[in-house]
């Protein structure tokens, strides 16, 4: 039988991993990195071997790194178009377990902050295991989410009273009724589509590159620090050339509310 | 100067602090712990003295444990009940600020999960921050959730693609419209709310004692499995007398969604 880990890395820093992430690191034999075009692949890079090198020293393990699979648009739609580079990567997946994998041996990816959230990887492997007839078994290692780090450095709490929380997408929230927005956590947001909220009592919460050391905060009402998210964030990409970053839009309340 | 940290402590089990949280620890001069009434209070505690035991040992730190104030039902309504109840925890975190904590020391409180998720215990802080003109400071170190252990451990993502998520309450479910919920996280629910979403095509994904040794999972249909996980939750309520849980809602999509 094989093994492979997905474990939560956190948002960056080695300090976000957890004592099980940790403690599972040690229990791998092969790690696999998968390569992102672009420009900041280089330093994604080094932040996972930095974590390698932190927690297990020179011990004896191996690391396999791969190109990821790059979606590209099809004609029949989103959809369809994510569907098809799920594939891919699936069928990238299969093959390293098949030949970078001995059995007996424990493989590892290392994920952006919590492997449930915005990533897919869960489902492929899910589908591999289950398509392998025990010849492989999963588990998740769950880790630190930006979505915390945006709340704990900016100190507010998710949630006002009672109140509901949404995590969704700059692609949602470029199109939907900015009325149905009152408390939401926004991720791969690529169009700033915040500039549909002024004029609305609503505040943003913004945050780059969360837990890593380049990291950059900007709050205030959404009317008010418009013009200096958008300068920042088109500083900071340039110096940089490249962003992650993620925001949590909130509606004032009423006094009475 | 005072110093105060809200340390996320996960789940339960010390092996989900995070090496960013266990570092804070060492600089913590007293740990406070407030003790709810209830049969759940004695295992609550112990689990933090357990978390201190393994990553402080002998070292030098002192313990205050107060008791935490009761939720009262005022006549006035729900928003009325927390506000006073905050009211009350505010004073006793200032008093203990005031009495227990000496000007240059650190303080912390080991907040379960994550310190912004369903607990205002940012909130009260800020304003006695706010209010103390430079004397007092604070920071949030973030925590594993129950949520991220209830995807982990179930081995599901926590959205499809492209799709939103929602953190909702019991409170929430128990009188929304069931149309409304597509994919939501259900934390607090005393009802077992989720018995209103069958013939929906809904699927549940439940967890109790997320992270604990105690830890129970149910999954499947919830037409299927409402019964199992209506026993299961008043089995181990009764075993133990206390019962944390949390599930995910989730609508089954057409092929064609």
């Amino acid at each position: 039988m094989k093994r492979l880990y997905l474990i939560g890395m956190g948002p960056g820093g080695p300090e976000y991993l957890t004592i099980q992430a940790i403690e599972t690191l040690k229990r791998v034999d092969v790690f696999f990195m998968l390569e992102k075009e672009g420009r900041g692949k280089d330093e994604l890079l080094r932040m996972r071997h930095d974590i390698l090198q932190r927690y297990l020293g020179d011990s004896d393990y191996r690391v396999v790194t791969a190109i990821s699979p790059e979606r590209r648009m099809l004609p029949d739609g989103y959809r369809e178009t994510v569907r098809a580079w799920h594939d891919t990567k699936r069928q990238l997946f299969a093959r390293l377990i098949d030949e970078e994998l001995q059995d007996g041996q424990s493989g590892a990816l290392l994920l952006w902050g919590d492997p449930s959230l915005y990533d897919q990887t869960v489902t492929m492997i899910a589908e591999l295991v289950d398509a392998s007839d025990g010849a492989l078994e999963f588990e998740i290692i769950p880790g630190i989410t930006s979505v915390q780090v945006l709340t704990a450095k900016h100190k507010i709490p998710l949630n006002r009273v009672g109140e509901s929380i949404t995590i969704t997408t700059g692609r949602h929230v470029e199109h939907c009724d900015p009325a149905e927005i009152h408390n939401a956590v926004v991720m791969l947001d690529y169009n700033a589509s915040f500039q549909r909220f002024t004029g609305q009592d609503m505040d943003v919460y913004w945050g780059g590159y969360l837990g890593c050391p380049d990291e950059v905060l900007v709050s205030g009402p959404v009317d008010d620090v418009l013009d200096e998210l958008l300068s920042t964030k088109a500083r900071v990409r340039e110096e940089k050339g490249w962003l992650l970053d993620i925001y949590l839009l909130r509606r004032r309340l009423d006094e009475g509310d």
